[in-house]
């Protein structure tokens, strides 16, 4: 069974979070949520959620994919984390997934990974990827990193990430069951 | 300015639910949500949120729009609590909006008030709704009555809310912060 490790900082956006939870465990992947300041964690619309484990107690490398869904100050705050910026370095180096939306590609910058790579994110964050190769799709993938666009591009974020763990099918199958009809519009 | 109760019962659907918080929150909605069984409440993604209030202590009559959000036994645990089915007949009565999503428009009808309604569901309950003027729209709005389909249409169906409490223009501006293009695709 795949694996995905979803950050939950202070200030996630909400949406972006739960969706990508939500359809990833549809798909029968072993999500684990894990909260940046303990177990208890308030997003930018002040949803408070109960995340799996505190980040301090997990090991990224036991995941297939680790996630950062944006908002603020919840991206900001998982850019002044150093574990977090080290964990995207390792990974980078070792071409394992990480898939981040809305403002959270900005945290991909931070680490240093950004330089020459497609990818997209909130569009107010566009003048951060002056030396990436910049895209206005809903959904970009450049080898192991998926990014995504915000709150109205979460599910085709989230079905793009079930798509690369599983198959096409998989995401197809459940995009027909949540009655969804955007991707490609 | 405008209010919102949100129903958090345990099984919600958790993308359903924080879709329709986190936009009305954009929109400067007061959103409200009550647990069922007290104020931490628990999806049927295993998703935990802290509601702001028990349903016990909550008086509906002071917000403008009830919301049901789908999911199961999210559904199922709402049709068997009276206070909610009371609810329901008590804000139809006075024509007072309801919106309610994928399953839980099945609430609507256990709460008597769908005969002769038009409305839209979760695809596999239309069969609940043969007295009803079944519609397979994203969103439908019958008067004070708000339906919608399901994850994929919640998005949609948040955006109608917002344009029948403040404005179409106020959800038209939240629609393009969150880089969505769906409806009407």
């Amino acid at each position: 069974m795949p694996s995905a490790l979803v950050i939950l900082s202070p200030g996630f956006e909400e949406v972006e979070a739960i969706t990508v939870i939500d359809l990833l465990r549809r798909a029968s992947i072993k999500v684990t949520t894990a909260g940046l300041t303990g177990t208890l964690i308030t997003g930018s619309h002040d949803i408070s959620v109960t995340a799996d484990a505190e980040l301090s107690k997990v090991n990224h490398t036991n995941f297939d994919i680790l996630i950062l869904p944006g908002g603020q100050p919840g991206t900001n705050n998982m850019k002044a984390n150093p574990t977090i910026l080290k964990w995207i370095q390792e990974r980078h180096s070792k071409k394992q997934l990480i898939g981040a939306i809305c403002a959270a590609p900005t945290v991909l910058h931070a680490a240093g990974i950004t330089d020459n790579m497609k990818l997209t994110s909130y569009p107010a964050e566009k003048k951060t990827f002056t030396k990436s190769n910049y895209s206005e799709d809903n959904v970009v993938m450049d080898n192991h990193i998926i990014t995504s666009r915000g709150v109205g591009t979460a599910i085709d974020f989230s079905l793009a990430i079930i798509a690369k763990l599983i198959n096409q099918s998989t995401a197809d199958d459940i995009k027909s069951k949540i009655v969804y009809k955007s991707v490609g519009c």
